[in-house]
Order: C-alpha cells, then structure tokens, then sequence
C-alpha cells in the first residue's frame, strides 16, 4: 500500500485495521494459556500521583494544582485516586476534604501508616477508602517502626474494624513485602482477610523484586485470601511495569501507578507505561475505559507542575517512541506498520514518523517522500538519489530540508538534463559541529523540537 | 547509626557493610531457587550504542565520536561492541575498520542482514564476529523481504558457513521472534546449532513479549540448541530489562544494551538499568566485572552526543535515584540505608539525598539536618521545630536555605528567648508561582541544578 501524502492520523487507524482484526496474541505461540488467575483483562488502577507522586523530590502541589491533576486523572478514566495523608500536614488534610467534595467519578483514598490517631483523622475526610500500610520486612521492622509482628497484627485488626465501621472501604498493605518472611505475610493476611479487609496490599517498596518472583507471590497469596489483591512497585531496577502485569497475570486485581511514575526515587510503576504494557495485552478492555488520547495531555501537566522535561524514551509520548530510522524498518513500515509497531499512535492521538535523511536509509522511504513531494521519478533514479543521499549523511548530519533541496535538484537535474551540484557548501567536507553551526538547524534538533512538522511525517 | 556530617560516599560505603556481609537474597523467600539454567551469575554484555544506537531518531555519530564511545564502553567493561553494518554507508565501512584497529578488550561485532553481499563486506572489516538478522514473523516475512523460510534457511547455511571459512564469531537471530511461528523459529535454531554458530539470538523487535513468554521461549529453546543465546528486547511495552533478566534464568547467555536505551523507537534495554537489576542480583560478579562508577560519565557521553537529557527518573544517575522524601523513608534511611535502597549509590560513585525541606518531612530528618549544621537543640525542640517547618512547607515551597534559616532562627530564640519570626517574608500566604518567582530558585529548582551540594546531604 503506497503511504499517504498527508500522514493524517486517519490513514494511521486505516492501516491498522488488519492488524485490529486479527489480533496479534492469536498469532504468538507464546502467549500464556488463558488462564482462570489472570486479570490481564480486568484490572484497575490506583493512580498515586497525589501520594505517592508527591514524595517525589521535586513535587510541590498547591490546593489548586492538585484540584486539576485530580480532575484530569478522573477524566482519564482511573478507578481510584489515592492522597497524601490527613496526618501529614494541616494542609494535607484540607487538600484531602477537598478533593473529597469534588464528586469526582474515581473512588478517593487516603494513605496512611496503621496507626489508630492517623485512622482517625482519615475517616473525618470524607474518602471512600483508606489505604493502611506497615512496613513487615525485618529491615523495617528493627529500623523504622521498631514493632513486633504480633504489634502489626493486633493494630491492623484494631485500625481495620474502626474504618470498617464508618462504613469507608478498607485496605491493609504491608510494605517492603518481597523483603519480608512469607510466613509472617501469610499469617497477617489472612488475618486481615477474615475480618473483611476490602484489599490487601503487596509493596514492593525499594524495587528488589523480580517478575518471576512477583508472580509466584501473587499466586499463592491468591490461594490465601478471598479478597482483592493490590500491587505497589517501585523502579529502581527497571521492573516496574514488568512486575504489575505479572501480578496480574497471578490474579492481581489493583495496579498502583502514578503519572510519569512519581514518586520516592526513581519512582513507580507509571500510568503511560502501564497503558502501553496493558493496550498490547488487552486491547478491548484498556481502549474501552480509559481516555488513551488524554495521556500525553495528562503527563505535560503533571512534568509541569514537578518542573521535570517528559523523558526522551518515555512510553508512547516520547518524542520518538513512533520514529523509525533504518532503511529496513522503514520499508517495512511503509508497507504495513504493524510490522515494527505493537501499539497503534493512532489510539493516543499520536502520529508516526519515518525518518529518512540519515546515513541508514533506504530507498524505500525516499522513494516515498518523492512521492509525498509530488515529482516524478522512477525506481531506479530513486534509488540513484538515495545513494547520493547516503553519501552527504556519511559527511554530516542532514534535516528534512536538506533531504527535500537534494531530491528536489536531482529532480531538477534529471528533467533539465542539468549537473547542479546537489547540495551546496558540501564541496568540502565539514566536520559535524561546524555543519550544524553553519545550518542553524541540524535534524536531529528539528525532529526534537517540531515533531508534528508535516514535512517531516511519511504515514 | 548518627547521620555523618560530611555526607562522603566512604561513608555510605561504610553504612553498607552490613547488606554486603549479609546478602539480601538470603533472606527472601522468594528468591527462585537456583536453578541450574540460570546466567544470572554469568552474562555477558552486547553493547549495541554503535548499532541500535545509531538508529536512534537523533543519533548522528562521525568517527571520531564512535572511537571515543567504544573506547569509553571498553573501559566499563563490556565483552562486545556491536557496530553498524559496513554495508549501510561507504563511512560505516571505514568506521568498522578504525574501530577493529584501536585493540579494545572487548570483541567487535558488526551487525548485518542474512545475506552474502552483505557477509563478504563484513568479514573484510577486522571484525571478530558477525551478527546476522533476518526477519522470520509473518509480518516481515511478507511486508519486509518477502522470503519463505526455505529461502531463510538455505541463505543462512551459507552465511554462516561462509563467515566460519574466514574464523570469524557468527551469531543468526531471527527478527521479531515473538511473533514468528514457534517450529519455524526452532527449527531455524536447530539447523544453524547444527552447522557450527556460535550463538543464535532471539530478538523482541516491537516490544510486545512479556517477562513469562520470554522465560518460556528461551528455556524451549535452551533444550533444542547447544551454542550460546543472544536476546535483544526492545522498550516499547516497558518490560526490556524485566525481559532481559528472565531471559538468563531460562538460560541465555548474553543480553544485548545501549547506553540509555536508545535505539528505533523508544528504544532496547538500557545499560545502565541491566546494571542496577544485576548488581541487586549477581552483586560480586557485576561489581567485580564492571566499572560501575563510570556508567555516569559514560551516560552523559552519549546524553551529549545525541543531544537529549538523562532522563529525571533514569536508573541509578536520574537526578533523585537516591533522594529519599517522606518522613518515615527519611528517618529509617538515617538509620539504616538498605530500609530503602536495595542499592548502594557508592558502588557507581554516587551519593543519596535525604530531602527535609516539605510538608512531607520528619522529626528525625530535621534532627539530622540540625546535627549537621552543629546546633544543640533536644530531640523536644527538634519536634517543635519539624511541625513549624511542616506549617510552612504547607504554604509555599521551601528550598535547604529557607530550611536552614528556620533552624537556625528557632536555634536562636530559644537561646536568647526571642521570638523573631522564622522565616521573613511569611506573614501573608503566597501562592506557589509567586514565592517562586519572589524566591528565585526554589527547593526542586535547587535540587536539580545542584544535586550534588554539600549543604543537601545528610548520609
């Protein structure tokens, strides 16, 4: 299929139709056999951006601010928002009844330490749910909190039935769960269990946990208790993401995430990657409940107000998570973009982009600009210009302008019968840092800075 | 353990003495138990930054930039060097061949596509090997080359045999492995085990496998093939280190990277996020393999060199990997630094940060911090002073000065009986755009233009 002038994001979802089809997991013999634990399909999300997020270094929200991170987190479709704690600050407390009073779709839940005088103050809010947590691992234990395993046990049961009184949802979360005794965690969940905790709460609280380790977890806290099952993960060793899909492949039912992943250190699992993760596994389900197209929207709001830039390689909206850059992977692209793309940019409001004036393109993705240009050229002299072409990149970096003058004057030289040089200032070679001071723009700072440019998209 | 006031990555070193005699391992349940398939304790490294890298949407590097890349991944320690296909551009070629001349430790590769023409370049070059790809999903099997997997088949053999004529490593990868037929890609494998190939790879080149699927398809394959096994995952669904670290338990023996990740798209599995899940898992045998304390200075080489930022949330080198915020995080980090971080910023030359100036902040942080600043005050005072930051943080952002001037300016009414305000300015509230404004560099400004400041430090 020849790719469209235009590039608009309709002949984006127009080229995808095959692959919506004919859904990919069919295809894969690796994908796991359905299984009965699994709530690939199912799952919801606690969005901690308010918590979790504001113990991120640079988090500093204001009543106002975090009014409209709610507000965008509801509209995205979350099924929880989670808050700082009342105990935390005067403030805190406020901002917590506030938000409690915005009517808001999403449940809202407050965090706090398992503590009767913070239960207390929690239920006075007007929350939905309370989120306990209490660190079990024996590092906690000695060096944080001090208290015994019988202590935990006696003060969960005790915070438990006081918030299940006031007939407000409850969960018990122990933290640092993977560095904690199996045996201890066992016991204390089905404790809590059998006096009606809504959730328990599994934390990997410094990110030591691996995704075969998480599933095996999750699978036979699964077997002990009847209730849901949430999940905390931290990043520190890269997975996050990995790690919440495994629980739920193991019957988790809630993922807590936070927008960019927020949070203490390097953070959590985040809300993007978790779409990108859950839109591949469970299309249907993921593009029917949340606002996918308010994702890149929702992650500049909250950069903004943390005054941090969206990571190059972020999930999905990173400047190039949709560029493709190889002669091979461009080609194939122009044919058919399922072939390297899982996720269609389309269903986030997204376009692709083919890079084609490097060093590593083909003639395929020039051959498909000469088109978008509008000139007449047959395969051979395309793949003629395309040689040229390869031969100035090897010199110094071009941009799309660049690209653009040297097909346009070949172009011009083919009809003319002419010998223009075909970019000028090249007789010389130059080295990299002076071509890109002589060019203003080089195109790797263009494709940064414009990346909806038209110019610059092939389909 | 008192909080040192100097803040020296000695003595994080020391606090940590105890984890290091101590594995944490050892007391987790559930750690899988070892297992005779696993490399975790054994990989090897692939670093493809001078492949996969250069097909990065920004990536321009000239051959003075790539010498000095693959001279600074050599001296972190890396086993390969994986290099651009000389077949890509006349100066690709040449830029193989300089590297081969330099007489790095670590073996060069170059990487290129399953076919003669393409091999007798290669071989040509001074490499020590060669990666070969082809893709074998019915996606590129037909939109890409358009082969059968008979043709697959036939070219490969006589690739491969070609490359061992000239003793030179050969490695065949199928391309998108996860979504090719599960017999052709075995049997695939096993023809080219068969005639001699050092090592087969398995390549995610779109991003959709999952930690499962991944364990599943290498230990299959681990039982049909006996040379080695190369896996390359790519980011796009957030598992490629959760992907690469499964993929040594099932058997696999080397994992390919790039600096930060970058590659087509969002990019594969980051070097410096293989190492922060490797040292948690395989301490001794990374420490002792690579330079850790190097990863920053190499990261910011290539940050440079492609021209984007470390990511805020990278691993290990983002600016708050080791910042530490609420309260409870705060107080056992002062106690014991392994409560929560699983890893030792000193092993990469690096220090933490325990971040005292927000509502979210702890008596015990304060304390530090008043230690520090070698005030005497009782842990009474300490506490009242704590909820008079913890009142102020409430209205505005408060950066290490403001902090420091509330101390020092309590310090000083208690001694003399004053009752100066502590912190000018205050009496009315102010709305966080303005203290900023008014302020000029607030606390999160603060802490990411100047990490590393002596002032912000409490361990």
């Amino acid at each position: 299929m020849p790719p469209s002038a235009n590039g608009s994001s309709t002949e984006n979802k127009a080229d995808f139709k095959a692959v919506e089809t004919t859904p990919i997991n069919s295809r894969n013999p690796y994908q796991p056999v359905p299984d009965f634990l699994s709530n690939v399909n199912s799952f919801k999300i606690i969005e901690s951006t308010l918590r979790e997020g504001e113990q991120f270094a640079n988090a500093f929200f204001d009543t106002a601010k975090k009014i409209e991170i709610a507000k965008a987190l509801d509209d995205f479709g979350v099924d929880y928002i989670e808050l700082t704690s009342p105990a935390a600050s005067e403030q805190s407390r406020a901002d917590c009844e506030a938000i409690c009073k915005l009517g808001l779709k999403a449940k809202i839940l407050t965090h706090i330490r398992c503590h009767m005088d913070d239960a207390r103050i929690a239920v006075e809010t007007g929350v939905d749910g309370v989120d306990v947590v209490i660190g079990t691992s024996s590092f906690l234990r000695e060096h944080s909190h001090g208290k015994d395993m019988a202590y935990i046990h006696k003060t969960a049961i005790e915070v438990i039935e006081f918030v299940k009184s006031k007939n407000i949802e409850i969960r018990f979360s122990s933290e640092d769960s993977f560095r904690s005794d199996l045996v201890d965690l066992l016991s204390i969940y089905q404790a809590v269990d059998k006096v009606g905790v809504n959730r328990v709460g599994i934390a990997d609280t410094v990110g030591c946990a691996s995704p075969r380790q998480v599933y095996d977890l999750i699978r036979t806290l699964r077997g002990v208790v009847s209730c849901d099952i949430e999940t905390h993960f931290h990043n520190d060793t890269g997975c996050a993401i990995a790690n919440a899909y495994c629980a739920l492949e193991a019957g988790a039912t809630h993922i807590d995430t936070s927008v960019l992943g927020i949070g203490e250190r390097n953070g959590i699992t985040p809300l993007g990657g978790l779409m990108a993760r859950m839109v591949v596994a469970a299309p249907d389900y993921v593009k029917s409940k949340y606002k996918l197209h308010k994702l890149k929207e929702l992650e500049n709001l909250v950069a903004e107000a943390v005054e941090v830039n969206i990571p190059f390689n972020n999930y999905i909206t990173g400047f190039c998570a949709f560029t493709h850059k190889a002669g091979i992977h461009a080609k194939a692209i122009l044919n058919n973009p399922s072939t390297y793309e899982i996720i269609n940019p389309a269903d986030f409001g997204i376009t692709r982009y083919v890079h084609f004036a490097s060093r590593l393109t083909g003639w395929n993705a020039i051959k498909s600009r000469v088109e978008q240009l509008n000139l007449d050229m047959t395969d051979a002299q395309c793949k003629e210009c395309t040689a040229k072409i390869k031969q100035l990149a090897d010199i110094r970096p071009l941009n799309v302008d660049d690209v653009d003058s040297i097909i346009r004057q070949y172009h011009l030289n083919i009809k003319t019968g002419g010998n223009t040089p075909l970019l000028t200032g090249l007789d010389a070679p130059v080295n990299s840092v002076d071509a890109m001071a002589v060019d203003g723009e080089p195109a790797a700072k263009r494709l940064k800075q414009d990346p909806s440019a038209d110019a610059a998209r092939c389909c």
